[in-house]
């Protein structure tokens, strides 16, 4: 792809034609190398300036929503999308999945959830493609945001599932974080980590419907008292904690109404900007990480080196911390050597 | 501490003696790099050679045991510990912590947990130090694991929460891989992913007592459907599912002899030298990756440069992607004109 076809793929992208998005998706995503220089080109014309003089302009706000299996994460989405198409807003909901790192989706598959959603023109539903964080890949729903924000879409949802890692990496793209959790007694409440709590912006209790709504309660006071005890992200700033139901829609306008609050005191409070330059820069640096590794061990000779280390650490000889330690030494001398 | 020094708590590690095993994990788990050359010295130490001619003999039996919060796990691996040490064994229980990040430690505290087993001079209990692998820092618990191995300690469980990378991790240094599920509806089988039920050796259904009994032989039954369509992990073999109740002490000994027949299994196919001999490759690349970046970035000059292109993305003058490709193409050719 040439300078022009990169200037074509970004006009059709901002045009609103679906294809285009879609093909754009498949571009960052791929790890051909070829493919990134060109997916390269698209985002450096899709980069444009964020501080024009003091004024920031976020292009979509960007919410991360988390929660364990079983609470209704996909229920409660096609929900608040539904709402927030109604409200004349165009909605992007993508996926960051690390358990698909061995071989992608879930058991039910994407394409069964979030049906009435998946049907609206103003709606757009993408499950991530696999990261790899472990195997070197950089993630690329950063820059899968960019994309549909481009196209129009001007509220992202990242979801994400699980307690941990993909919690981490989904605070380094989303501009607030929202943890949706299930009706359940105070033992529950001891296995969410401090370490998500620390990263909450808000708390949903989701399925208070029926003989629910009660335990419900009990549970937002739960963690309400949690919450009371643990630094805030942000100082000063106790995260609500409200109760829910996407199954009988009720509390959706509510929930929007705390998230959209959050964000624009985030906006006028003068937090959105860095928090963007920070994640501008996180980016950079995962990208780097990635990216340099590769590009040292492609080089000649290398190999040959490592597949004898490998061999002395199979055997027992040493360790597999002192053969690495070893290689790393043969490889910034080689390099150097060039 | 010279090479006389690591030989000493090695000495000190393998007669038993508890503090040398505590100062030993500290040391592996410490980031500074005085710390890890002496870490090198100690772990090549304790590298014995694995392959004594045909035969190979494990020094311990590794577990990884994974749920999500809220299914029993402390409670189960107490009750399993327990068993196991009364059957003449010695138990060590290390933590992978995947969301313990940013601040480390779960709001409960692992000083409260498993109050009972950790009373026995038989076992040894050790929450991870965080691991950060999205910072670049390399996963130490495999080199705990060999640590933990050279105290005497024959059976080495290794827990971890949530769904995704940190099972992704866990079957990287463990020998087998144990699911614990709570009992639940059909629905709740949707959220597991597939990519961790392909890492599953065994299932075991907690909470089997009272009014649950009989929910929990349903989700067995739902579990042996799902593992059914899966391909298992190791062709032929499909995964085991139990019921047992860690809180009345059911089916302990019986998950445990499902456990230790599955590992026996694997050790009389000859299946498990290779599979240490992977783990042992994964972790050579793991650190490889882990220190390369590091030791790259810390050349003189390149600070420099990177701070200029983070200004240049920060402006929004190129994308992070863009800036990460010609940073690395500084780094490399500086690092070839030393």
């Amino acid at each position: 792809m040439s300078e022009g076809r990169a200037q074509e793929l970004m006009e059709r992208l901002v045009a609103g034609e679906r294809r285009a998005l879609a093909q754009a998706i498949t571009l960052v995503e791929s790890t051909r190398p070829d493919h990134r220089i060109q997916a390269n080109e698209l985002l450096d014309l899709l980069c444009a300036p964020s501080n024009d003089g003091d004024e920031f302009k976020a292009s979509a706000k960007r919410i991360g929503i988390s929660g364990t299996p079983g609470v209704g994460k996909s229920t409660f989405i096609e929900a608040l999308g539904l709402h927030l198409i109604q409200s004349g807003h165009r909605v992007a909901v993508l996926a960051i999945d690390p358990s698909s790192l061995r071989t992608g989706g879930s058991i039910m598959g994407d394409k069964t959830r979030m049906i009435e959603l998946s049907r609206s023109s103003d709606a757009f539903i993408r499950p991530s493609a696999s990261q790899g964080v472990l195997g070197g890949v950089a993630n690329r729903t950063g820059e899968v945001i960019r994309l549909v924000e481009a196209a129009g879409y001007d509220i992202v949802i990242v979801e994400t599932v699980g307690v941990g890692q993909s919690e981490v990496a989904v605070g380094s793209i989303t501009d607030l974080f929202v943890l949706l959790v299930a009706p359940a007694g105070g033992d529950d409440l001891q296995g969410i980590k401090r370490g998500v709590m620390e990263l909450v912006d808000a708390v949903l209790v989701n399925k208070a419907d029926g003989d629910l709504v009660h335990v419900a309660g009990h549970t937002a006071a739960d963690y309400r008292h949690g919450l009371s005890l643990l630094q805030p992200k942000r100082p000063g700033h106790i995260p609500p904690v409200q109760a829910c139901s996407a199954l009988s829609k009720t509390g959706i306008t509510d929930a929007w109404r705390t998230i959209e609050g959050l964000w624009n005191q985030l906006d006028s409070e003068g937090a959105l900007a860095p928090l963007r330059s920070r994640q501008a820069t996180s980016a950079l640096n995962r990208e780097i990480e990635a990216i340099l590794v590769r590009r040292l061990l492609d080089s000649d000779g290398i190999s040959q080196a490592r597949a004898k280390l490998e061999e002395q650490v199979l055997r027992g000889d040493i360790s597999p911390s002192s053969a690495a330690a070893r290689f790393t030494d043969l490889v910034l001398e080689s390099n150097q050597g060039d």
